[in-house]
């Protein structure tokens, strides 16, 4: 998996580093029961700092993403079904978006065209 | 329209607020044209800091749904053609979502649901 940092980016790094991890995933790319790399080897890869390492990872496991296992680091969570907690996680962060859209002139057809597209351009790549 | 601050929440008070205004604009319950209330007075209703207010409508400003205008405050924007700037803007947010649903086990067919029920509770509410 290939990690690009935009510093230049609007977007905290620690978040983009957050959303590539999920997206390799959900690309297959990075699989449940695989490691990520320590968070000082990771910093020092990335050229990011350690922290910012750090606050990505218990983001994730804060989201059920990856489970932070003493002496053995940050282990991919195994897909487990999906729970009514999850699924209102789910929604609370979707939801802002498809209003922002909707506020932006998209139409309801576009949004969803759009959300197609994606889970087309996340399956394919 | 009402605003919810839950202090107890992981999600940033400053992004609360800036999700509800956007939803209150996706319901119409405000519409362009239509003034937020100043920031002074907006932070003694909702008990939070001047700060946070401010932060919110420069967020807002920034993803291009008020406008801030020196003496008249943040009134809402018209609804412009959408761009492929704001097309983008959307994709960006949009994408780690979906991943996120994916990775926690949502099927695609799961996600389109969410999103069209999503999109119906906001045009009833």
């Amino acid at each position: 998996m290939i990690i690009r940092i935009e510093t230049e980016s609007d977007i905290p790094i620690y978040t983009q580093l957050t959303n590539q991890i999920i997206e390799g995933i959900a690309r297959g790319e990075i699989v449940p029961g695989d490691s990520l790399p320590s968070v000082r080897s990771f910093a020092a890869d990335l050229g990011v700092n350690m922290h910012t390492v750090n606050k990505s990872y218990h983001e994730l496991e804060k989201k059920g993403i990856i489970n932070i296992v003493p002496k053995s680091g940050a282990i991919i969570a195994p897909t487990n079904k999906m729970t009514e907690e999850k699924k209102q996680q789910i929604v609370t962060e979707l939801k802002p978006v498809v209003a922002e859209a909707l506020v932006l002139g998209m139409s309801q057809e576009e949004v969803q065209g759009l959300v197609s597209s994606i889970l087309e351009d996340i399956k394919m790549s």
